[in-house]
C-alpha cells in the first residue's frame, strides 16, 4: 500500500506543479507564494482518496489528477488561512515557516483567495468526463469546503476555544472541518468514475469513518506523538485549551473509538472486491501512523 | 434606465437574502457576519450587467438570477478582504462598519471565503440552462475572481503602492482588480441567454470599455466627489500615495479618458438592437453618477 501511495504522491506533486504552471498568475509574488504552500510536501490524502474511490468503482484513479489536485488547493488554502495571527497564528507548518511568516499577511490571505478560487478551474481542466459528472463535482467540493462544510467547521472550531464542549459539538466541529473535505474527495472519485448509488453510498459512509478515523488519531499523535515526526510542536491542543477526542474520553479509550472508526470504515467496503483493497490498508494505516 | 435598474436592485435584495436562506451554515455568527456585508446595499451593478447582457441577446435576464448571486458574492467576499488589516485597512464601507470592525479579523476572513466558495454553489442552482452553459459560467467566473484576474489585480495594487506607476501598469491592475469581474458578469450572461460568437465578443467589449470608464470615473470621484454620496471618505488615493488616472494625467485628461471609454462602450453595442438600450444608457450614466 506505502508504494502504491509513494507513486501517486509523486504523480499529484507533479500534477500540481503542472496545473500552476498552465494558471497565468498576474504577478510572480503571488505565484511564488501558491507555490510555497501547495508545493511544501504534506499526505496529500484527499487526492489519494480520491483516486482510490475511483479505483474501487473499477477506474484508472490516475485519470482524475486534476479533480484530486483541486482538493490539495482547497485544502492548503485552509491551511494557509488557519495559520494566520488572526486564526491560530502558527509559525511553522510542516517545519517551515507558514505562508505569511515568509510572505507577509495580506499575500498569505490572498494567495489562499487564489488557491480556493483556481481548484474551481482545475476541476474544469479534468478531461474525459461528461458535463453532469463536473457538475456534480463542482456541487461536492464547494457545498464540501464552504459554510456547510469546512469554513463553517472553522468557525464551530474558533468559537469552541476556552471552553469544555460536548462529544456532539466536536464531532460536529470535525465533520465540517476535515470531514467535509474528505467526503468530497471520496464522493467525487466515485462521481467521477461513473459509480452506482449503492457504491457512493458505500464510499461516504467510508468517508465518514475514515475522517473520524483520522481526526481522533491526530488528537492522539498532538498527546503521544513526536514533534519530529509531525513537522510540528506536540501538546498545542492543551496549550490551547482545546476539547479534543482524549481530553474528552482518556487516551486509552480514545485509541479504541479510532481503531473502532477505522473498523467501520474497513467494512463497509464489503459491496467491493479487491480493487478496495488500497482504501481498506489505507483505513488501517492511518489509526497506526506516526505523523 | 434607473427605473429598472432599480426594479432590478430589488430582485437582486430578495434573490441574495433567499441563496442565503437555502444554505445550511454551520455556525450563526458565520451566518451572521456573510450577511452584514452581502446586504449592506450598493449598487449590485455586477448582477445588473449580467443580465442586461442576457437582455441584450434577446433573453429575460431575471431568469438567471442565481448567476447574478454569485457574482455579487464574489464582489462582497473581496471587499471583506480588502477591508481587513492586512490589506487596505478600513473601517467603514458605504456607511457602515467594515466586516472585521463588527465580527473581528477571524470570521471576517472566514465569511470571506464562505462568500466565495458560496458563489460557486449558487451558480448550480441555476435552472433551466443546459449543463454546458454552467460549465462555462462556472469557468468564467473562476478564472475571472482568481489570479488570473481580481485577486491577481490585487496583488499587484498592492505592491504598486508607494511608487508611481505606468499608464500600462496602472490598467493591468485594474483589468484584473474591477475589470475581470466585470467581464464574467457579461460574458456569463450572455452565455446563459445563448448569444453568438459575435455577440459574445461585442459583449466582452463592452465589458472592457465600461470597466475602464468605471475605473477612471471612481479616481475622480475620489478627488472631486462628495464623502457623503460616497459613503467613505475622499482623498484617499492621495494619503495612500496610490497612483490614479487622475494623478498619472490630470483631471480634465481623466475626464475626457472616461466619456471617451463610455461612447466607446456603447458603439460595439451596435450589433444590438433596442434590446441593449439599458447597456447603452448604462455606459452613459456611469461616467455622470455622484457615488
Amino acid at each position: 500500500m506505502k508504494e502504491l501511495w509513494k507513486a501517486r504522491q509523486a504523480l499529484v506533486e507533479h500534477a500540481l506543479e503542472e496545473e500552476l504552471a498552465k494558471t497565468d498568475v498576474l504577478d510572480a509574488q503571488l505565484r511564488a507564494s501558491m507555490t510555497y504552500s501547495l508545493m511544501a510536501g504534506g499526505k496529500r490524502l484527499r487526492p489519494i482518496l480520491l483516486m482510490a474511490a475511483a479505483d474501487a468503482v473499477g477506474e484508472d484513479g490516475t485519470r482524475f489528477l486534476p479533480a484530486a489536485c483541486a482538493l490539495e488547493m482547497i485544502h492548503t488554502y485552509s491551511l494557509i488561512h488557519d495559520d494566520l495571527p488572526a486564526m491560530d497564528n502558527d509559525d511553522y507548518r510542516r517545519g517551515k515557516l507558514t505562508n505569511h511568516k515568509v510572505y507577509g499577511d495580506g499575500i498569505a490571505i490572498l494567495a489562499g483567495d487564489a488557491l480556493l478560487t483556481l481548484a474551481f478551474s482545475v476541476i474544469l481542466r479534468q478531461q474525459d468526463v461528461s458535463s453532469d459528472a463536473l457538475l456534480r463535482v463542482v456541487e461536492e467540493v464547494s457545498c464540501a469546503a464552504g459554510a456547510e462544510g469546512m469554513v463553517g467547521g472553522q468557525v464551530l472550531d474558533i468559537r469552541a476555544e476556552n471552553r469544555t464542549i460536548s462529544m456532539e459539538e466536536l464531532r460536529r466541529i470535525h465533520m465540517g472541518k476535515t470531514g467535509a473535505l474528505f467526503r468530497a474527495a471520496l464522493r467525487s472519485g466515485a462521481i467521477l468514475a461513473g459509480a452506482t448509488e449503492e457504491q457512493l453510498t458505500a464510499l461516504t459512509s467510508y468517508a465518514d469513518h475514515f475522517g473520524l478515523a483520522f481526526q481522533i488519531t491526530d488528537d492522539i499523535l498532538d498527546v503521544v506523538g513526536s514533534a519530529e515526526d509531525l513537522g510540528k510542536p506536540i501538546g498545542s491542543d492543551e496549550k490551547n485549551h482545546k476539547s479534543t477526542y482524549v481530553t474528552l474520553t482518556s487516551l486509552a479509550e480514545a485509541q479504541a473509538l479510532a481503531r473502532n472508526a477505522a473498523d467501520e470504515a474497513t467494512a463497509v467496503l464489503d459491496v467491493f472486491g479487491a480493487q478496495a483493497s488500497f482504501l481498506r490498508d489505507l483505513a488501517a494505516y492511518i489509526v497506526n501512523r506516526k505523523q
